[in-house]
């Protein structure tokens, strides 16, 4: 069933590898896919237009059954193939109200890290202040240090002991800061996750290709 | 069931509603709720940090089972009551494709949204820029512009013909641009939607207390 599906992607957009890395976890290898250049506009091109207007990658579709929202898209693989590969949203209320609450706690995280990572690339050079930048990564700091006692508390993965919906969802976003400098040191309970699930076949077959390619990542993070 | 839930919320505040109505439409009236104020930081008071780390409204609770994040308390609401009251997410792969879609797109209408109302709460006098405004606003109308083609091509909900989770979920948000000026007249689609799901009785059982009392808002869309 997998031959239904297309995905439209992008080499380390942490939207796009949510998505492959659920359809790993839900044994749906095998999925059309084509690799496309950000820098390149190729997310604004006709073929991603036509099924996605807002000219955006991820664009992903099974069937005729449009879902380009990464979180969407996770969701709908999971109640679609629900008993197919890993269960990612558990039954059990007390586990599966913890996951929904860690997926989505997971955004906050992700909008503060692209608040220190994009800075200089979503805000013109004469908008840009230190004491934004000062704000911006105090409050990434505060953020990455309650994921630091969540995983205090309970792990290894970020709902407990299984890996579920909340890591495919947030896996991306906690990778990305690594690759953005972020210290193992400063925060050693995410980084024993991350030298955890990066070793996972899903997450490993998922990859950035271009991560390979160039292992060295960027400093943006590194006094975060 | 509902005499186990307990929400503690503030008037007005999108995803605080946003679980309101899910919990009508679920028919779980009679869950324990206590409307704290923002303006007195109830929500840093200990009960609701003892709940919530984060000290934010809304902070929920089902037993023992805590799930804070409006979007997780609403599927989880769903997931755990789905024979029970309005099913808010279909079982048809086409449709529920189109639910969660829009579902995640009203991130981004929120998102974009509240980079308008709240810049001058947010951004310090000397950080602010008549530039930034603008160029936030133009987003913003061009996000309202998608919105309303969305409703041009189906409705009237924002999944098609029935209300969905898209609806629970988006409908505050709306309203809250609404509230704060947005013209009916330049986005006459949102506002015929608008007119129709506040007379739903899950909407108008939750309606916020204070803009029944003061029932003028703000113009601070009215440009948009």
């Amino acid at each position: 069933m997998a031959q239904d599906m297309l995905l439209f992607w992008g080499s380390g957009s942490p939207p796009c590898w949510k998505i492959m890395i659920a359809l790993e976890e839900k044994n749906l290898q095998g999925y059309h896919n084509k690799l496309l250049s950000f820098e390149k506009k190729d997310h604004k091109s006709k073929e991603v237009m036509d099924i996605n207007p807002r000219g955006q990658l991820p664009t992903f579709k099974h069937g005729n059954n449009v879902i380009n929202e990464s979180y969407g898209a996770c969701l709908y693989l999971e109640s679609q193939f629900k008993s197919q590969g890993t269960q990612l949203i558990p039954d059990i209320p007390l586990e599966q109200a913890l996951v929904y609450q860690r997926m989505f706690e997971g955004q906050t995280l992700q909008q503060k890290q692209s608040d220190v990572i994009y800075y200089t690339w979503r805000v013109p050079e004469a908008e840009r202040h230190d004491s934004t930048v000062k704000r911006n990564k105090e409050a990434l700091t505060a953020e990455l240090q309650l994921w630091e006692g969540y995983l205090s508390k309970a792990g290894p993965y970020l709902a407990g002991k299984a890996f579920t919906m909340a890591d495919v969802l947030c896996f991306p976003v906690i990778a990305y800061g690594f690759r953005f400098g972020l210290s193992q040191e400063k925060y050693p309970k995410l980084g024993q996750y991350y030298t955890l699930v990066k070793e996972r076949p899903s997450v490993t077959a998922s990859w950035p290709p271009h991560w390979l390619e160039n292992p060295q990542g960027m400093d943006t993070l590194k006094d975060v």
